[in-house]
């Protein structure tokens, strides 16, 4: 089979390893002679998979003991609704918005909550940057501040933790998660879609401190209740347990690498060898400021719309796939979560090269 | 491997040919050097899918042009909460209760609207039975009347379709969902989780006429509006691809098995199998009345709690799983779904006849 690198931005690329076990035991896990997408979620073998998948990513994460941690349906933007369900008693949150996913947030919290918004963009600025992180003298009047820390679309990545003071943090880790280390102590809730750099798509990780639990608004569905979920250890109805699978094979993996901090050097050697291509690029550029590129989601374009389709046109048939970026923002994108090796992004700077001495 | 039966009440059963292809391709999926799980919901490839997927449904159920096909997260309980967002205009419905689903629907919609429940269960008789199903004159005042066709706990199936006038009609049918024909012009909703009868858990399928689109309450969370996921092709957000896609397998296998009607009828022949043996036998009994039992779940006891758990075990070392019945009842269920081929049914029988000769 052609070695093909997936630079997709979500459902991404899972570790060939996962892929492989996930194949050879497709119809027949854990010794029972049946698939585990067949077995019920409440037989001890698959009660067993969803104990051991919360150790390991406990252990990953460093995940202190007055946190649960959640395995839910409806994506991220399914967490937009149920946050603000769950969180809101004063009536007031505030989003720092810093692009497309942040701003999608605050939009459907002001569903349920008096939304506050505040751009953290540089406005003025030739390259994007963040500007602002401290919002401790403000924060403590709203029951949350919510932000992005890396945003798909536009690549930016906010690698500092937002000050608050005593005030609940609530991040959308999606594209971010067991990226890089994080002080899971300095959140309220941490939560993230799975299809970046957790597993396929259809399972949402939330990671929440206890005492937030248990203030639902009435309206709030029970499958997104955070007390009752919790009390049914995410199993107030049938869990995706594919994709709950599928996410503890990575957990194991990304353990069997040596976990976050392992993974964290990798990430930031991978990004900067092609952050450091585009920089000396005389075809291709990259417009955020260095602080906050994103280690997981690198934009560039060549200045040149045409040249963009053209680019990954042949790029794909070089079998470097997905590299078109969003439609809200045109150019391209190379997404190199966790499971892109360094061979993938050697494999896209010897295309770059080449492509930039075709048409530079 | 030794064959194995699975009488799993969900996740249940999956087509031996629908693994059989999911493991042939896992690592390569439509030809493209990845797997399903790793290629953007966006992208033609799944585009494709989703769309043939559609088709294929349409087909398998004759679904009327002025229905449209969601395919959603969250479970059906995540629909017990959606379905009354999305239809609540006069403030009232009414729930026809036959069982423990039926009502946990009604419960959940309490939070949203005025719930009337009827139980339209025989309160007297020996054997369950279903009285009622005539609402015709009361129908028409609620935003919409819903009930459980089938009901997985008690065994309970209502084959004929409740009488409402002009009113809404709402269905949810998990566990009986193309296991037999239906008109769906009677019904304004038709729900169902897919961990039954069409695929694995995490995905859920609405089928709902078009005219009751677009009337949300302004909580809905979005990924739960039937207008904004309509408009979205079900993609305001990441869809559960992988679960989407074994589900397109299993609606081309009933294709190929020659539709619902010739599948309909091997449900009536297995389903009936399995009863004549219960009937007559002098150790195991049914307690629902003929016209009502389910042929997706059949529950059975032999009235001794202890001779139930001794079934239940040594069935198990015989490579028959899941026949523990639901905690609430207890006793023993054999689910046997589409996908449990009537050699399993023989097999259960031959495991019961040899227990009751050593037991009754």
């Amino acid at each position: 089979m052609t070695q093909v690198y997936n630079f997709s931005a979500g459902p991404a690329m899972i570790p060939q390893a996962v892929l492989d076990q996930a194949q050879q035991e497709l119809k027949n896990w854990d010794n029972l002679g049946v698939s585990v997408m067949e077995v019920s979620h409440r037989g001890k073998p698959f009660m067993a998979l969803a104990e051991q998948s919360e150790k390991d990513l406990r252990s990953l994460y460093n995940i202190p003991d007055n946190y649960s941690v959640l395995f839910l349906q409806g994506g991220a933007k399914g967490q937009f609704s149920a946050i603000p369900m769950n969180l809101t008693q004063k009536g007031k949150a505030l989003y720092l918005t810093s692009g497309h996913w942040s701003k999608m947030a605050a939009n459907e919290a002001s569903k349920y909550t008096e939304v506050t918004e505040i751009d953290i963009l540089e406005p003025q600025s030739e390259k994007t940057a963040v500007i602002e992180l401290d919002f401790e003298d403000v924060a403590e009047q709203y029951d949350y501040v919510h932000y992005c820390p890396n945003e798909t679309i536009s690549g930016v990545e906010i690698f500092d933790v937002p000050k608050v003071g005593n005030a609940v943090l609530v991040a959308d880790m999606s594209s971010t998660i067991l990226s890089r280390q994080i002080d899971v102590s300095k959140f309220g809730i941490i939560y993230a879609g799975a299809q970046k750099n957790l597993g396929p798509s259809g399972i949402t990780i939330v990671i929440i401190r206890n005492d937030l639990i248990g203030n639902a608004m009435s309206m709030t569905p029970q499958v997104w209740d955070y007390a009752v979920q919790q009390k049914a250890d995410s199993m107030i109805n049938t869990p995706p347990t594919f994709a709950w699978y599928l996410c503890s094979l990575v957990f194991k993996h990304l353990l069997d690498l040596g976990g976050v901090a392992e993974v964290e050097k990798h990430n930031i050697a991978k990004a900067q060898r092609l952050y450091d291509f585009i920089d000396q690029s005389s075809l291709f550029s990259n417009v955020v400021a260095p602080q906050n590129r994103s280690r997981m989601n690198v934009t560039f374009v060549t200045g040149n719309e045409e040249l963009d389709a053209k680019f990954v046109a042949e790029a794909l048939e070089n079998n470097l796939q997905a590299l078109k970026g969003h439609k809200v923002l045109g150019g391209m994108r190379a997404s190199i979560y966790n499971a892109m090796p360094m061979e993938g992004i050697d494999t896209l700077i010897r295309f770059m090269k080449d492509f930039e001495a075709r048409y530079a």
